[in-house]
């Protein structure tokens, strides 16, 4: 089973500045976790990862993930509430995907409530800081196996 | 660690009507489920369970949840949308909530993807079935270590 | 064929006070009106009658007809416009289910146009006074014969 | 006792076309079918019918109707949501008016769900089929009777 | 000069009914009041009266206009609201336009606030009753004249 | 008959700037030209005319005219668009008032579609220029005569 | 001169948690306030206190008042913003009635801004914390004396 | 292969009027054009013309089209914007139908960018002016084809 | 303490014009009721009264208020709705600040519920005629004694 | 006469999943079309081809065709709702420019019904699959054509 | 060069009170700073400033302004997001005019976000504190002598 | 003292066509003026320029600034009114940031009155043309020197 972890505009930077504020973790911390969780899952279970800040490079990597991947775990950051081309490419795939999200983005400006990318996807976890990945992995995981 | 398990309004008829459409898991099912993973986390957690139809019944059982849950995780179901009261309930105990919901609610009615609870919650899981429950629990679990 | 008339929030009221202003007919009156067109329309039909001003018990009262009525009459008063809750119900019991309004709730403020219940219902009738319960009555039995 | 019963653009196609889609009944005989059940209901209850596509020529009948009729039944299809002018007909013969809808228009377009002819009727009918105008003409019938 | 009075949908039944609350005004007597009027006005000044409740009739009567009358004076009534087609119309021909109300619409519904004839207009009069008429009668007059 | 003319802001400045432009009558020249209709209409009648920049000064005129005229003519500006103490003070005065506008309104921006003073006037006249004060003062006298 | 003191959801809840954030007023502390309050105002009037976190409860308390109660004061808490019920109830039984709130609502979401109740209340008073009762009884009082 | 041209309201007066301005076609030009093109595409295809003002006249050709033709071109004109009845008489019959327009409608009035038509066509063809026609009419007849 | 009481737009008014209608209540008559209301609650309690229809002299009056008034009591009348300077004005001031209403204005026009100075005031009280600025002045002066 | 054509994300993918759904023809496939039919046109008429899934890429090829191209056709895709970019590219070069989509829009979620490019094209053509490209190249070439 | 400076509601107030929070800069200041600046940019620069609470007092200075300054630097404060008559008073002079705001107004509530005088201003400045000022005075500077 | 010179889609663009409309300013124009600019302000003032049309290249640049800039002057274009991205990034990174626009967005279409950026920016400076960078760069100057 191959899962590929998409990470949107920005979360390249986690971590990078004040860490006494936004926490010491990087993307590269959540990368690890991840791959820790997912031996603990099954060790047939292979991720991949890929962030960029174009919306445009999203969009070809979602489509090169057709017929090589079983799943997609994407936190689009602030493309989920601009983007349709994202919404597109997931839906023209017709990959399993789940959205996730570092923080709980109903607690946030009023435009970052709507996102395009929830109406295409299996499930969505937003909140839980860096446990977020960790649940979505799981949740995509059980999702394939029940297909 | 004590969590209390909210379930709102119609969950009780899980699994009760034509399980061939709306599958054969009822709410018995999803709390053993619950359990099982409980114990897989930590031999010090119990957990509670809760459902009720009654809007006033859901707020005075989380008033009770005070001093005595360390967290909360609730479906409020169709209340979801419509209580300022469940709001007001949790915020006012301060308890650490997550909101869970079966299917996907952003790929429902308009009206569904609004929520006055998510405001108020640690986080959200939304459209795995009955394993937005097990995320959710290993979600507060987490949530509630790391304080 | 059994019919459950289910009534919201303060219809239990109806006739109580002023009969000079809102005329003297009580909920009980009505009901005996049902139960003589009742005997009309076929003797094998029963009516049961349910009022309640907690949308919890009314939620629960349509879940308990699954299995045992083969339609419902509500009429949802206040809940109406603010309940999606009941609608839920409705849905899951998959009864066929006709909704009625004592008056007309078009001629009255802006938020009583809109209606969670009818999205779900069979058919509407409203503003014939306690007329609307009969033909509603005939509307529901013409429907489930035709099933 | 006279009552005219009024419907508005395509519903003279009713049956016309596909059968085993939209069923089998033409406008024909839902007026056959009035007929009988206002034998029914009383001897001396005379209908008249009326059908135009045109929203002028349902306005000119519609003040026709005053002197002559006691009661309106109308179905105005697609100009109840779009006609100030037929809404402004009924306001000012005064006639006693049901509105009624074959399908419930609830569960339809949004923009189904304004009726600009609801706010000056005494009451609507809608989802019931064919059936919605016999609720509708024993409706108008008591509401006649009780003046 | 010639001007074309054009009046829409259920002016025809003005002072048909009820004389002692709507007034006992006829259709008649405004147009006979607009000559009375234009003759004080100049001699020079011919009227010509149309009444329709078809909005397709008023649109290809304001088309005939075109190149014999000077100036239109026109009721739109229930069609102000609902009609691009009169708005149209009114453009393609070019010919200087005075709207008239009877009544003051901004007193009324909500829906009747909106004219899609009034930003095609010269001027717009309204609430004098009969009185907007000569008004209007006045205002196109002298518009007309200094061109 | 007492008659007061009131012009809100900016219409002192009418005709001062650019005359090629904005035409060269100035609020002296409607002035002259309603003393000059006034005596056409009756001599009886007598004319005030007030004009302030000062919306508590418009209100306080507005005050002042109650038991010394029996109308107003009132041309509130851009006072129409925002101003809920002019149309209080109006109400409170009972004086019957027409409201009057050089230009066409409803050809402006979206803002200055909606006014607070129409719906506390006898009526509305709008467009005509200069001449829209001529046709208000007919409209004022008229309605005046009738009570 | 008999009023009932009715508390909606959570205000059982005051003053239980966290003292020195919320203060240390319980409902039981305003009850006693308010009873000495109206010792001073007159020493026939008795006042009767209900809380409960069920709108259904609350509709069914706002019915018995009928004959039994002057005048009611109500703190609607989270039902203000969704509850047509309790508008109804109020409606209903015609009691005098002015609403009550401990925080002034107009700081808070926006959400809490509008209010079902305050359109069928007498008066409401907001913001001034456990004063805000002490006010709403005075006004009460002050209301039914004068009727 | 049989296909119906319908124009709505004002489109008869095209070219009639200012020819410097609006150019020199008529709708006569437009069918010569229509014609002309329907030969090269196949000597099988037969056009027929329908033009009108009245909305009751367009639903009702659309329905007489039944039976008889294999596609609908169709410029609404006006109608576009507001009728709902020509958009379910297209509906009922079943016909495929391409909706042209000569201007390009968004770039004009924001009323005019929302089409009823739109959401039961094939396809839409906007802002080439006559020539809109001829690919409407090429796009028809490949669809046709394609059946 | 020192409390100054502002009156805004039309209420110099009050008992002015038809005592029979509006009450015989001039604004003297409050300042006299809450002259005798302050002896009651405080000798040392002393009350300034201003009245003004302008909104600049209302901001002026404002500012001025800083270093010599405890409280201010303020019916802001029709400004309301409107006003963002008065809300200003109060909030760089910073003196505790109750607003009053002699009308419950959420039972008037929709553009009445939205106030500008609820969001910078104490406490908010409406609906109970001149018994409002009682009600205020305990409110304020029970506020300041807090503090 | 040179023509671009652009085409926005995920057009590269058509064809490329699941034929029997999707339909088999790829973007090449449309290519070759355009190029058989731009023969028909005229020898003259050269095309070149343009997908990119970024944004920014697309926005830069078309300021490149400025002095290049005499006309575009654009098929945003996604972009076509989100992107002021594009709209601003196309304003500033100048180029004539149609608008296509395979799919009609005005079918599909409201979000895609609005156009941020409609505004600043010639024309649009909507709905007609692959044919949707061959109607807007002979659209734009009849529109240069006629310059 | 002549350049008016004119400061709406509560500039008056800037500086005097509480200067550790809200600073120490009084209106005054700005002028000494503005009149620095102007030195600095031409010997041939004269300003005037001016300030008023009062809507009508700084609509009818911008008139006074017509023939006598070349520029306009206004901070119209709260008035920015109500006032018309400014709008009307800046365009009807035609002097060219740049808008200035102390703080960042798209920080602030929603209702500060529109502003009445960007649109008939040259340019805005926001969110440089006293800045702001010098710059706007820059910026109209460099305006004026491109002329 | 080092600041970064960021420029949106479109702008490289600027001054290439048309010279005679769109003026002969290129963005190395702007570039070299504001290396004049800079010189006068001091000497220590480093400036870098860059410009993208693609949102991602934008977002990764602002990134990079981190740790290397003390300001960011940024003319987002047409991704001020769409891009979450650039908000976050800036938000992201914390450099004081000053937002600039050649002309006055408040004049333009309503889509471009909404920006994203300028609630993360100090300060906003548009519709000054080429002059709103330098505005801006003495703007972030003084800003920077302030700190």
């Amino acid at each position: 089973m191959n899962i590929l972890i998409i990470n949107g505009p920005n979360l390249n930077f986690l971590g990078k500045r004040e860490p006494e504020i936004y926490g010491s973790n990087t993307l590269e911390d959540i990368n690890k976790l991840l791959e820790k969780e997912s031996a603990l899952l099954s060790k047939d279970l292979n991720l991949e990862f890929f962030q960029s800040n174009s919306e445009g490079e999203l969009v070809s990597k979602i489509q090169e993930a057709f017929g090589k991947y079983d799943g997609i775990i994407i936190n689009p950051a602030a493309y989920t509430h601009t983007s349709v081309a994202i919404r597109d490419a997931l839906l023209s795939t017709g990959i399993p995907t789940v959205e996730v999200h570092l923080s709980n983005i109903f607690k946030r400006e009023e435009f970052r409530h709507k996102s395009y990318v929830s109406g295409v996807s299996v499930g969505v976890v937003s909140g839980f800081g860096i446990n977020s990945y960790v649940l979505g992995l799981r949740g995509i995981f059980e999702t394939i196996k029940s297909l």
